[in-house]
């Protein structure tokens, strides 16, 4: 299965590379077609590791990863529009603002979400929200974690369907542990645990933890 | 030990009712002296349970829980401020607007919170942001949800120590179950996990659930 993830930084090459391992033939993309953390990414990673653009990773993808930065996704994502379409897009995103100190905010919450402003701008992108409540090693290694919870929110069920498979063959996320929250609208909630999460990154002293939903 | 419970909804009588039950003399306060709400509570309760304005709680606690509707605390809590100086405030309201349908948004989060309102408004008060982050039946009864967590944020180490001592000692929550997060900013997390919180009743099906962090 051909898979396209979008951005170089820690997020983007920790999913390619996991993707990679487990046999998915994976085009990286980033803002220029030959950039050099991309190159060298696909130098150490074999045949089913390839670079382009943005878009030339979205075409590659039978479903797409988008793991660009939060300020800068809707600019990568606008030329991929006509290569995403119909297509499943991952929003692994968040919206945070680094541009004000600590502690960090949100450029983007409450009453809209940044992955309800990538639907908007890719109305014919089935997108689902994922991924974003945990860090990039346990994201694609859910072992680590056992028995933790992961989210999907999307408008399409099939596409959520689609990812919920994805993320149990290619990261070990058991089905029941991936929670389908609603449409796409749930992003809200998703994104505006970040600040929660950076919290507990601190209480914690490490960002290797994920949350458990217990009922009583 | 002396405790003020300011609020007659769900969640003030709740936590009054327990509080009672575990021997600690309660005054639950409402805007009026005389609450129907409040009287009738005060009949079922027995002799450790009494009523009164919001001072006239404020003033009976050694220490208070803030169980107001967030959109009224702050005119519910400032006639309180002589009666709270100095002391200690558990603030366990949520920044929900209602006024504008599902899903339901926050009327402050992200560079402010409910909880620095409320200590920029009694600035001589100890306020300790906790248990806003599960229902009212569960932050009295650690015991339903075993080995799940609560949060405590403010900028008095002293302040949350006796609120963790409390919690345990009131609602069985063991002290490495209360996660302190930081001072009083680290509230805007704890406040924008609602609408996660309010997805995830959704998802889960029930209000009777609470979160565990698992550390990798």
């Amino acid at each position: 299965m051909k898979l396209g993830v979008l951005g170089t930084g820690t997020v983007g090459r920790t999913i390619a590379t996991a993707l990679v391992a487990k046999g998915y033939d994976v085009k990286l993309g980033s803002r220029t077609a030959d950039h050099a953390g991309a190159r060298e990414w696909v130098e150490r990673s074999g045949d089913h590791a390839s670079q382009g653009t943005f878009a030339d990773a979205a075409a590659h993808g039978a479903i797409t990863f988008n793991c660009t930065k939060g300020e800068h996704s809707l600019d990568a994502l606008r030329p991929c529009r006509d290569a995403l379409h119909g297509k499943v897009l991952i929003d692994v995103t968040n919206a945070l603002d680094g541009s004000k100190g600590f502690p960090p905010s949100l450029f983007v919450c409450n009453t809209d979400s940044l992955a309800e402003q990538i639907q908007r701008e890719l109305p014919d992108t089935r997108v689902v929200k994922a991924l974003n409540t945990l860090t990039a090693s346990l994201m694609v290694d859910a072992s680590r974690v056992p028995d933790t919870d992961v989210f999907v929110a999307g408008n399409d069920a099939e596409a959520k369907a689609s990812v919920a498979g994805l993320l149990h063959k290619a990261f070990g996320w058991q089905r029941e542990h991936v929670i389908d929250m609603g449409d796409i609208t749930a992003s809200r909630g998703l994104e505006m645990y970040l600040p929660l999460w950076l919290r507990l990154y601190g209480a914690v002293g490490t960002g290797i933890f994920n949350i458990r939903v217990v009922k009583g």
